[in-house]
């Protein structure tokens, strides 16, 4: 083998969870959705996926390596990424002045890995997707805003889109059939309201009772409510949440981040047939969740759950004593909390009666925890897996 | 004690477990709901209470004794009841041309037995105030329809409309403000469609998390996509799913009766704070039907269920072997299998791969079956309680 150049550039990205949910297409090809979505970035200390982005003339074929396992590149998703990425870079190539290495036509190895447990069942496609089109990005050169690449990222994993920033995304629906304003932008960085906090409650491993992407397709050809919530409950709410983002006001980002994660789990009950995601576990989430702000007589907690059973709780650190130290007084035991952050938090010693019976289900039905935070965009690396 | 007359009059009336749900009040004072509904009455063999109304001078004040205990009769819907009827008895008297016995001024003595345990958390209400309603209309000879009596049964409970007919039977909402034209209507007789079968799956007792009254206010005041539920959903189901009994269409049926059930179901999930009535039980007992519909390669059993989460599940008799039996299969070793129609029934020996970890679950949270078919209504009996 003659000593062709490797070309490489390594990315991390985070994962998002989202408090306006992301559910139904209006096109499945270009993944472009029925209604828009909001999330919270979080920390990549605590989850992200790491991407190395190689390509080489040495190369014989386009490959995708996650945790060290081979991945299908075929797929209509991957393909639509790499496509346009190249095609991107080829436009860079013949515009330049100055003659480039033409890395368009060279195959691609991409290596990725996730810094948590993947059975943990969190949603790592949207941290791969955006790592992997970050990476190549940076490995192309490409002058492409993040915006840019979010419209491409979309296209592998429509919730990608949005972990293309930090801090607060909102991901805008857009209205054109080529889905080019179908992108993400950020309502206002993490250090903006750095005091958010993500507590999540990992349910004991269970396969998912249906893929998001079959899932939201029932829905929107079955479920006779959705229309309201593509239509008139979500647009109104996306309004509210970034006004609450703004203001920084908790109460109202609470509210309606439980108020939509039901939504969206109505209209999978809604379905034909019926999707759960949510099980007795998640709901005695709910009803902790519910105590400690009747507790506290103000939102001080906000749950939300998306194509699975696993809590997601969002709280301001200053009522981190509250609301991570009653989880952690019921799921000391659990794996999850001998990190940094977890550490710090001091179990709370007493939990009233109506919490204790949804306590004994929670013991039994969480795995661990992860405790983190709102958190910045994709970063370069110098750290490289190939 | 002089020897004053005692006069009485006993019924029987049946349970009905709706198939388009009421959930909802435009006038919770009238019990107004904000939808039409749709129920088919169970045979009283199965489940029916049983009432006799007495009234005498000898008596000091209006009671009512429910299997042996006590209850409040000064509650406003019990109150509403007896003094509807008491005024019609007061115009019968008043225009009578022969002196009528002035029953409307003597106090009543209402004594009532349910032939289900209590403990079972099934809607009694309905049944309860249904006997109540027709057991003191025979007692004083009032010359009312069914009709006339759905309307006085509605304002103590608003499903008990519809236990005063048998067979398949509607509850018209309404348009008029003092609730005149609100009343039950018979969709078809019991022997239109006689086959038609219901099993009943009782859930582990454990107390109802919301009751249905305020449950439902909840809905109606917070939840977002409940108003296209009312306004649309279920106006375009009551005319399919009369259709479909005119028909005997058992598809078309069954996958209204789970839609029904689902869209229930998931209002009171976009409540704030969610109420969940189903649990992990109730979700085995779907995916069950689920399982045996896909086996059939058509409906041959659909769910429903109410505010708590107890599985009811219609079949037609013609499929007795294979849904009943798979139940019996799973379930043969509960309470409820011990009555005549329970005995007929062939428990199936297999059951396929997908179906068991639901039918582990379903064994783990049902206490005992109920195995009824469609009955007829109210029914007046010379068999008295006082």
């Amino acid at each position: 083998m003659t000593g062709h150049t490797i070309y490489r550039s390594s990315s991390y990205a985070p994962v998002n969870i989202a408090v306006i949910k992301y559910w139904g297409k209006r096109d499945p090809t270009l993944n472009l959705p029925t209604n828009s979505s909001l999330s919270v970035t979080l920390s990549q200390s605590d989850l992200r996926t790491h991407t190395t982005a190689t390509c080489s003339a040495s190369y014989t074929s386009d490959s995708l390596l996650l945790n060290g396992k081979d991945q299908d590149i075929s797929t209509a998703r991957t393909q639509a990424c790499l496509r346009e990425l190249r095609t991107l870079r080829r436009k860079l190539e013949s515009e330049s002045p100055h003659p480039l290495p033409e890395l368009s036509s060279l195959p691609l190895k991409i290596v990725s890995e996730n810094n948590f447990p993947t059975a943990a069942g969190l949603a790592s496609s949207a941290a791969g997707f955006a790592a992997l089109v970050r990476a190549i990005a940076d490995l192309y050169g490409l002058p492409a805003s993040p915006t840019e690449l979010s419209r491409i990222a979309r296209q592998g994993s429509g919730s990608a889109c949005r972990s293309l920033f930090g801090g607060y995304v909102a991901w805008n629906k857009g209205e054109k059939d080529d889905g080019s304003d179908s992108v993400a932008y950020e309502v206002a960085p993490a250090s903006h309201w750095p005091d958010m906090r993500a507590l999540i409650l990992v349910a004991s491993a269970e396969k998912k009772d249906v893929s998001s992407t079959s899932g939201m397709q029932t829905t929107v050809k079955t479920s006779s409510l959705f229309p309201a919530r593509a239509e008139q409950v979500v647009p109104k709410r996306m309004k509210e949440m970034e006004k609450a983002i703004q203001g920084k006001d908790f109460e109202t980002f609470g509210n309606i981040t439980m108020a939509e994660s039901n939504s969206f789990h109505a209209t999978c009950l809604d379905t034909s047939p019926p999707i759960f995601y949510m099980n007795d576990t998640s709901r005695a989430a709910i009803r902790i969740v519910e105590s400690l702000n009747q507790a506290a007589g103000k939102v001080v907690a906000a749950y939300t759950f998306d194509a699975g059973p696993n809590a997601v709780i969002y709280y301001l650190a200053e009522n981190e004593a509250e609301v991570a130290g009653t989880f952690k007084c019921i799921l000391g035991k659990k794996e999850g909390w001998e990190g940094q952050r977890g550490k710090a938090v001091t179990a709370k010693k007493e939990l009233n009666g109506g919490a204790k019976v949804a306590a004994e289900t929670l013991m039994g039905g969480i795995s661990r925890v992860i405790l983190t935070a709102v958190g910045d965009g994709p970063m370069r690396s110098e750290e490289h897996l190939v």
